[in-house]
């Protein structure tokens, strides 16, 4: 299938799993919904893997890296060459992805969707280059449409991939110094939001780099006019590659009817993206958590998502969506394997609200 | 020891733990503090395990049940025999402190510190029993200090032979219909703010209800006059015995230098007569999540602990710690298994804050 029939093709959550997901959750033997949003969680996953008792068998966090021609501008505090060595730091498993996932019981998928290194042969990487890095976004587009929709498609191979291995929880994942400039341009760009409104400091940078970063992400923006309208447009000309493949992963999940915990700015851009493309596809994604860098929070109250936690995380990586999924698989146990009044024998309350 | 012995036997956490700690996370390969919290969580955690290097070998719940004698007021939309069945309910593994424990890789203990039922021969309930359920507080003290004092002391030896068997990290949790209602009258003792604004619905009580509950825990507090400068006193006259069990398992885990994860509103009023006993105690304390119970909030505060998360729990047993423990757990992790710039062959960035 092309991209449009892939998009065309998902499905809304099922109305039958979410309801006996809630009959049951009404007859655990607690106080009606005292366990708050780890009920709701339970709920949700239900709906999307439709079914009122579902499973997790296997997570799998996708970590997509990719370089940024934007960086020659100054917008970053750390050079290009990091992602790379972040990329062999992954491989190493002395990440924080790769400690956090580990503690989540989680599998890490790394991508090279577009960093500007010809790795030698690595065991565990996948090679999926759709270029070297993205075009500076202050002169140039940041790539061609067709680009972006190659790199969401190698998302979504990606998503279809881990289907086939019995993956049905999904994270997703990000490494590219400079991506939380074009993370800022696109939601600029769907929220008519100014610029400053939405950027932040990213990996630390200072005051002064701070005013170059806003004044280059304007300026991208007024050189290319990425049309809101038109989700591919913004992604190509003011995106990233590893955005796009988060975009894919995210599609191709929802499209097999897979849950999806997004972690925080760069995955959040993915994901807007994704739901501009097909709002149902906002059913699929549970938001991790609060992501310290400022545009976040718009991006979630566009997508109408409510973050699990806020921990102070600003590191990608897929740090804080390793946290979300087993607070996801907390929620789907919760439903699964408590007891209700009647399993556990006991005795049922005069509940107010009942 | 007595009591008096070990309370004042607790040190401050290891001034220079803390500082290697710190040494290490400020050098870890990702851009300085991303990690927020997390990072707190692990340098914390090394402060009070007095090692830079810490390791968790075992996490334990200890969830204490008590009966109420005040439940003859109406304060609960769940009857007295719910306690018992609860337990029964903890022994079967159906109940959420046993799933999230699990999910958590926690052991959870049941603590049979006063409930008004004599349980048959349960293999992995302890039975402690100072009384058989506190005295209504509407009418009468809860317990006599003599017995507080006991409670107490049950949850020290808890901890004492937790620590024996290499736990290293503890979860309170909490099982007594009716437990709000005294958890209520000792926040409200110890703060002196209005009962209804330290009173929440527990179980999911009416508004009649609501009103009967706070106007019993005013008549209680008139009638003991307890002393705020006395926390033993509070805790005698209106508290409860699984609260009094808490605060001795905080306290005997301070003492042998452990951390503790309390859960919410019951676990946070055994946890603040514990500080009131001694202010030193709250640095070993992780508070895990903000309870919907309004009084949690100025518990809290009094503490100067910050919850890890809002999930809009209020059911207790343990769940939010359990949840807690782990992300504690995370944090660990990031500080002994993570790899510094130089381990990594990472470039550094030039970072504003350095």
């Amino acid at each position: 299938m092309n991209l449009h029939d892939i998009i065309g093709s998902i499905q809304p959550l099922d109305q039958d799993a979410l309801r006996k997901a809630q009959e049951r959750l009404d007859n655990l033997a607690i106080p009606r919904g005292s366990l708050g949003r780890l009920m709701e969680l339970g709920k949700q996953y239900a709906g999307i893997r439709r079914t009122a008792l579902p499973q997790i068998n296997e997570k799998r966090i996708v970590t997509f890296a990719a370089d940024h021609g934007v960086v020659a501008e100054g917008v970053s505090a750390f050079p290009r060459q990091v992602t790379r060595e972040m990329v062999f730091n992954f491989m190493r498993g002395g990440a924080g992805i790769n400690v956090l996932a580990r503690h989540a019981g989680a599998q890490v998928t790394v991508v090279d969707i577009g960093v500007d290194y010809d790795f030698p042969n690595l065991e565990g990487l996948v090679v999926r280059k759709v270029r070297r890095g993205t075009g500076n976004i202050a002169r140039e587009p940041a790539m061609t449409r067709d680009e972006a929709v190659g790199a969401i498609m190698v998302g979504i191979e990606l998503a279809n991939m881990a289907c086939e291995h019995g993956v049905d929880l999904f994270g997703t994942g990000d490494m590219g110094i400079g991506n939380t400039t074009p993370s800022s341009a696109i939601i600029a760009a769907f929220s008519n939001r100014p610029v400053a409104e939405v950027t932040g400091r990213g990996t630390g940078i200072s005051d002064q780099a701070l005013r170059v970063k806003i004044a280059t992400i304007e300026k991208a923006l007024a050189l290319h006019h990425p049309d809101p309208s038109d989700p591919l447009d913004v992604l190509a000309k003011v995106g990233g590659l590893e955005i796009a493949g988060i975009c894919g992963l995210i599609i191709g999940a929802a499209a097999r009817q897979r849950a999806v915990v997004i972690d925080g700015f760069i995955s959040g851009a993915g994901a807007v993206v994704a739901c501009e493309l097909n709002p149902l596809i906002k059913q699929y994604i549970f938001a991790a958590h609060r992501s310290v860098e400022r545009g976040h929070q718009v991006m979630l109250e566009r997508m109408g998502l409510q973050p699990l936690f806020d921990l102070g995380l600003r590191l990608g990586e897929g740090t804080g969506a390793a946290l979300g999924m087993w607070l996801v698989e907390a929620g789907v146990k919760v439903l699964t394997q408590m007891l209700t009044f009647d399993e556990a024998g006991v005795t049922e309350g005069s509940i107010s609200d009942r």
